[in-house]
């Protein structure tokens, strides 16, 4: 099969490689549409790892992906052949003690596209179980399909906030998952989202949403903006989004007495962090990793119209100039959210 | 002072009334602007009685109310002469076992407009506590403000409900509370709320909101529609608005396993109820009781536009007229949400 | 397979039958040591059905068990022969939905021992999947591992009430189940438990234990003895253990406002169910359908000591008169709690 | 009235001082029987504040009290002069924003015994709000209900880290406080606690309560250990309870995936910490500050027996001899966890 492979870090190829295509009782073979550009990807081509994981084979990229389902296992009930559909890239034990407890994201088993030295899907066909295979309404368009994968990220982060209706929330980093917490923050029940940067390029991306409040810290602190929009009192939720060792700094300022911190970001380094200050507003503070059980949701969001990712797509191309939109990707210019590749008809 | 005051069953008068209004520090005095008719005001004037609570004495009507501070005590540190407001009717003890756990709306010793003996707020000046007056912002309305009483108890059961991000919700019953916690749940993270009952006018009234889905149960039971509508799985939250017996026929049809059941309407009598079919399900069943600590989040809702509330208010009379109004609620048209009562310039 | 068949209603035999004994690759084979019987196992006996469950073929009975594993499939890693185990009798597709959700419990397709057409375990080995086997600590009898089962149905209702530190709980039904969630509920973090019946002998039992006390409703009803010994306040959780219809009135005068009543009893019809008075207190009400993820967590409170079960265990019989078990736990003695089987050696 | 003051850092003198005896309507006025020392009293004396907090006037020390009431205001309902107290040292504002939430803890306005500038109750006389004044059971000591404050902070922090009948916890720091919040976790539904440190003599304290296993750090890591007992999975709960910098290493090693740890402990300046370390197991994390709502339901531990903190009570001394008490808790001895001042008779 032919496929995006990262050879090893800085160099990709798009050639053909040996991918098993088995079809279990419960799984279904998927006919890949379109797959988007995540910064894990890039950062794997550019770097040749994220922490522990590293690229020490040739390794197929991508993991935000749609498709449409060409064939399908014998015990297979939820798919049939022609379904439109997008795809959970984290397969884990069903019957490990996390997945039991229905935290199958965590579950130490897991294996996930495109993740040292799992393949990922910028193939034209992939295998994949019923399970992990979310069905797309007829009028959400692949583009949609391959933005649930990082939207997913910020339902996980609104859903662990546990938003409030009415709430308001802030969120710190505009940057692709930065939006996708703060639409997924909004749509999930909050009244208003403050989102910071100090790139303006980004922060007029999110601003064209009705609901997100750009504000730039290099005019105004985080704090200072939503202490004086909300009489003093701070955001009921903070989500830092943007890893940055400085947003760490004063961090327990935005947030209210007895609100929430949600760690979506991931710093390279451990962060000098203020306890005391968490504490003396007694915060609750949650964590993030990958998601569980929100892409039918997500789905739902996206179908209703309540969330609009579209606009997002900055940019597309065919699967040929994939080393070409990797290398855009790569070059980080801030007027880009998302760039999709797009293998089928 | 004059009021608008129920005699006794069936019987208005807008007339003078001696009302206390003595400011204490940490109250206000307000000038009331404007008054919406609430079905419990319908119903003592068409009753004199809701359970427990009956009309012995000649009471002032009215608890949906919003104006403009005059004045405020000498402790008074977040109002002021001039601003807008609107107001929570309920006065609970702050230093009662309920208000200390922050469940003051359930405290024994509340005292709530319009509630025999307590007198209502139809009426050109009212006092309250500052800490149940709650400012509004500029581009917000005095008729939206008097609106925030009802749709607090929306928000209290889309509190209660504990949406996750992008739920899929059902409302059974289309009348102002049904509207009320649907559109709450909408703005509270549902992905789509269906709304079923049995009167075309009102479905058609729910149907103008986007996300809102009526159902008419004269053409399709809602656990048909939801159930088709979910590969068979169910909704993730169903409020029961209308106090209606019959709707707890099959109640549980309609929700998903481990999904939750939010009974906001309030039945005459004890209803037959299968226990059995929400433990084959485990269904977790929450009930409220009015609001606490949902006005801040309400205003925030209405201000940003997420929730529209003026189309819903379907008349308004001058105070003068005030018995008229009564009339017009009383004869429970169906193509009327809300009526409201302007005492203000 | 010699084993305990329910060849009909009324009519038990231990006698040979084919039972399956595939094992598959994540499965044990297990030597069952020890069967508790079951409240459902005697109705099958005595009634042929349980609701929609109707016995229409021979079935083994039996669902309460522990043993030794003497066989472990090819990818099975956390149990080895000779580990002494007991088993959770419901087996759910691990890739549903609910399973997913980690609510395996209320998947619809479980399956499960002894619930029609599905044979129980009351035979000298069975299959199981590892992953619903749980390994016993040394010092943890077989009669202990037995208990397990009916003790997870009161670990599950203690685990939905939320119990909060210091809580004060009462529970309606002093029978096995009743017993099994006020000691669930004490050892889960109850400061005291109010336990009610109007039988004596029952009460006497539940009354061994400190921490639970018992309440002869032929005497004083449990509202009234609970509100005088907690300021008129309520208890913050209430268990209904009872099934019985008489229970559901006057039930909310038990539970403090903002308190939350747990459905473990299965009334045999809908009950009338008094709406109105759990929304005056804004209750939340849980059910519970069996339990998922409470085994590890139910034997780890039996091995440290803070739950002793085994005084329960108020009759133990050997496999070949296993008739006569079933004959005097359908004779109802208020004396005995719990029967067992033993089939090890 | 005479009182124990601390004139500045390092001077204490049992001295006569004007403090405010105005018997408010909701009041009580208190006969002070024992008065708990408490790392923070020591800490004023010795270092003269505590972060922000700086004694700059003289001020009584104290905060942990038991006495008896010997007066009430005109409005009090639920204590009478005799009734045996113990009193929470913190007062909100009862009408602030956090206090309407449930939350008082966390009210910007809160006044608290023994914080500068407020004095503290080691004196013989204190007037106290009815609603922050709790009633102690008859066979509830004096020593006891002046141990109810330190065991509501165990108490805050158990609550906060909703456990779940059965856990695993594990408590880093075996200090006074470690051992309230032991203790509590246990009482709370833990199934068993491992309690760190490197001081043999605190952990031996710990040992001898059923339940707490002491790990000395010294031979052991807590991690190493509670793997080596939990299968590899870790501990459902973790508490800091330490406030060392050096338990934030490796800090998320000991608890399970999709697990909590709750920040008890107060170290003086921030810490390194790894968020990606927590984002891996997804670890919700939780603050504690002082506490709310919960001495009802530490004295009900407490009077049940399933507490049991007179063990813990290592020295008392009568009032003239305070200085000399507090000179022994500034020494630091590792085999005193609680010193008592008795004034009562």
């Amino acid at each position: 099969m032919r496929a995006l492979v990262l050879e090893e870090k800085h160099r990709l190829s798009l050639r053909e490689i040996d991918l098993p295509l088995d079809l279990g009782p419960r799984d279904v073979k998927i006919a890949i549409h379109t797959v988007g550009i995540c910064g894990s990807d890039v950062h794997y081509y550019t770097h040749g790892r994220i922490g522990p994981f590293v690229v020490e084979a040739p390794m197929v990229l991508g993991h935000e992906a749609a498709g449409t389902v060409v064939e399908v296992g014998a015990q297979v009930k939820s798919l049939k052949p022609g379904d439109r559909v997008c795809m959970e890239p984290g397969i884990p034990d069903p019957q490990s003690k996390a997945s039991k407890l229905g935290l199958y994201n965590v579950d130490p088993a897991v294996t996930f596209w495109a993740t040292p030295p799992i393949h990922g899907c910028l193939t034209p066909h992939v295998i994949h179980p019923e399970a992990y295979t979310y069905k797309l309404p007829d009028h959400v368009s692949f583009a949609e399909g391959a933005m649930v994968e990082p939207f997913a990220i910020g339902m996980q982060a609104a859903t662990r906030a546990k938003i409030v209706p009415g709430d308001v929330c802030a969120v710190i980093g505009a940057g692709p998952i930065g939006i996708m917490v703060a639409l997924a923050a909004l749509a999930g029940g909050a009244s208003r989202v403050y989102i910071s940067d100090l790139v303006a390029e980004k922060l007029a991306i999110a601003g064209r949403y009705d609901g997100l409040i750009p504000v730039n810290i290099r005019e105004r602190g985080l704090a200072a903006t939503v202490a004086a929009e909300t009489e003093g009192w701070g955001a009921d939720v903070v989500f830092e989004a943007s890893g940055s060792p400085k947003a760490y700094q004063g961090l327990f300022d935005t947030v209210r007495p007895g609100g929430c911190v949600v760690f979506v970001g991931m710093p390279v380094e451990p962060v000098a962090f203020d306890i005391v200050a968490a504490q003396a507003k007694e915060v609750r503070m949650e964590t993030v990793f990958r998601y569980a059980n929100v892409y039918d949701r997500a789905i739902n969001l996206i179908a209703s119209g309540k969330v609009d990712l579209e606009p997002l797509v900055t940019g597309t191309y065919p699967f040929e100039k994939s080393v070409e939109a990797f290398e855009r990707a790569a070059s980080a210019n801030p007027n880009d959210v998302k760039l999709q590749i797009v293998l089928g008809a």
